[in-house]
């Protein structure tokens, strides 16, 4: 009898009608004999309503209260969900994370699993029940709700699966699985069958969002097997297993691209020791996140210093920047919202040094210029012009056979 | 520095500029030097739209997910609430029924509080801060979340009055207090300023909706000052108080009526022994709430039992009693729907005996007349024509000059 622990996002469960099809769908596992733990997120839209709610009445909501207030999104849902189970015959009961109890430290809106007690779960599992439980939150060591902040009913589900030793976690999602690339720009693009954590890891940081990257980072962890497939079909989704399950890696799994991002450069900063700090404490003291950070030495004594913000915070970094710079006595601050980063993911690349070079290789052909390029152990990404975003993600996707299926492959 | 507890429902918190509202009042209070516990209600619509979102998933919700969908509704209010507290520059916190802790027993959708824990309440006050708390629901002994019925959160804001020995327990509603009758019908009806627990108790089993009968009994037996008032003005309201606090009792305190009734009519049933329970168990067994009861006994042999169910009731108790009656040997069923109840209540009757036949005296000059009577120490009710309701609640209220002021009383 294997325990399988599911999860389903907010559209899977947007509707009274999908609660019931979701129902319906746990029912027929149940029915195989697994033992079934359901972790489920609030109804679609109802997030954004509470959230609405809150801004009507303070302009930085409380953060404690908040978390009592979306902790309810969740609470509604498991409850409908344990009433469907129910009404087509079979024995369901729902928890909340504080009932389970799911412990968390408490850094409310984007707390972090201490530990999770699954006794409470295991008895009712025992008693034949389906067991259902409110994602995205947990609690205190002092009683308060907490929440996980976004994503978190991934990481609910995977954690839970870890403290449980669960046989399988699957992600229910409104998409297949994980793909080489985003359908939407390159038809060509295929669904993954498997793919190791870690190039999940990076696929995730990169922007793909099928996947909430803290959960991937604790299914590493504790090496729970996720399964990422979708509530409207019964196809093999993507697995995500630990790299040796994997026989034979393709040198690129992925491609992924983002345009949520904007180029800054600081211009002939005296190259002293300490200058990146005094650049770069402005900035992270706005609670702005820099991503990749380049330096250039232009002659002994001067340097340009480039780096990437996320664009919406673009005008701040910028008001901050051309104070900084006037006081460093450098020379001048430029920027650039139209950029992109493409980027290619695949544990392959470890022993095949050439891929970088590939890659400019096939930018370069297609004419499009590298701003910046920043690499990894397994993933290579360059900063080009947001226009180009399309075509390099086309181009690379073809020149590394993206398209062609994996060799066959053990199931699960 | 006195404690206050105060009551909000479902209307005084229906939006977020009125749940600011509230805030405003209860930081008044607060400035006052009170300390100050915030009971609230779900938003006016919510438990309705969770209801609908349980019925079009199952036919009878299951009573435990029931108790964990509406709970639901109650942390809405009191998140949005702490957080405008929060707002306006003061400090709040929000509390659910299992953070207090209230416990309760294990009958959900209908749950009674057994105890309160008012430790944390009592902290969070020493802190300065307003503390507010989720009305309505309670956690039993094995953590599961309940709620206490319709009327629930008068019930947590007098249990909470009566555990932590508040100065008094402030009901806030949409009227300006406990009237004389219903003011729609009868326009000269007054605001009681005093009232008994036993009289309050009275009307509200009669259908003042003003107060749930619950929290009135638990008031009564803690001895715990209710002050019912408007959430719309400054204006005393109506202390609900022990009878030795009122130092002129009125004769009658006020007039309600209900529509909600049925009779019915077994004729000739034989008059033996066991034959009331022969007839009243299939009705109780069947979930129907007798209330009047009278039989008449036409010879020495043959009785005519007449009482009254709810009107909802009206046609399933027709279809058992047919049955019954067919079995007893009684002679015919009948009923009739189109009846009120007319009652008066006062603790002053106790004294005056003559009470009961000068409201005969009153219907029967303007025709009314009566085809039931049933009386308690400071209650008479009377089953009427409903076409009558009103005038004969106008005739009481004038013939028992309910419009005139009570005499002058200490205030409190």
């Amino acid at each position: 009898m294997a325990l399988i622990v599911q999860k389903f996002g907010g559209t899977s469960v947007g509707s009274t009608d999908k609660i019931k099809a979701v129902a319906q769908r746990v029912i027929k596992n149940h029915l195989q004999g697994n033992r079934m733990v359901v972790v489920l997120s609030a109804m679609s839209g109802e997030t954004d309503r509470l959230t609405g709610l809150a801004n009507a009445i303070q302009r930085i909501p409380d953060s404690r209260e908040m978390d009592m207030l979306l902790a309810t999104g969740e609470q509604v849902t498991v409850a409908l969900f344990a009433m469907a189970i129910k009404e087509a015959g079979f024995d369901a009961i729902s928890l909340l994370g504080d009932q389970v109890a799911i412990h968390t430290d408490n850094m409310h809106t984007k707390a972090r699993i201490a530990s999770i007690d699954s006794e409470l779960i295991e008895k009712y599992l025992d008693q034949g029940k389906i067991v259902t439980i409110a994602g995205f939150q947990g609690v205190t060591d002092q009683g308060d709700i907490t929440t996980l902040g976004r994503g978190g009913s991934d990481t609910t589900a995977v954690a839970l699966a870890a403290a449980m030793q669960a046989d399988a976690c699957e992600i229910f999602t409104d998409v297949e699985g994980v793909y080489t690339t985003d359908p939407n720009i390159c038809p060509q693009a295929r669904k993954i069958d498997r793919i190791s954590y870690d190039e999940m890891l990076e696929l995730a940081s990169l922007g793909a969002k099928v996947l909430d990257i803290r959960s991937v980072g604790l299914a590493k962890r504790y090496n729970v097997p996720v399964h990422v497939r979708s509530t409207f079909s019964e196809n093999i989704g993507t697995w995500v297993v630990e790299e040796e399950k994997i026989m034979e890696s393709m040198l690129v799994s992925g491609i992924t691209y983002s345009k949520k991002e904007a180029r800054i450069t600081i211009k002939k900063v005296p190259d002293q020791p300490g200058i990146a700090a005094k650049i770069f404490l402005p900035i992270s003291d706005a609670g702005i996140l820099v991503d990749m950070i380049i330096q250039n030495t232009t002659d002994g004594k001067l340097t340009d210093m480039t780096f990437t913000v996320p664009r919406t915070d673009y005008d701040r970094a910028m008001d901050i920047l051309k104070e900084v710079a006037e006081e460093i006595g450098a020379e001048a601050v430029s920027g650039d919202k139209d950029i992109a980063k493409v980027s290619i993911v695949g544990v392959g690349m470890r022993n095949h040094p050439g891929i970088a070079s590939t890659m400019f290789q096939i930018l370069a052909k297609e004419g499009i210029n590298m701003m910046m390029v920043s690499t990894s152990e397994i993933k290579v990404s360059c900063i080009i012009a947001e226009k180009y975003t399309e075509l390099a993600v086309r181009a690379l996707h073809d020149a590394f056979a993206l398209d062609k299926e994996n060799l066959p492959l053990e199931e699960e």
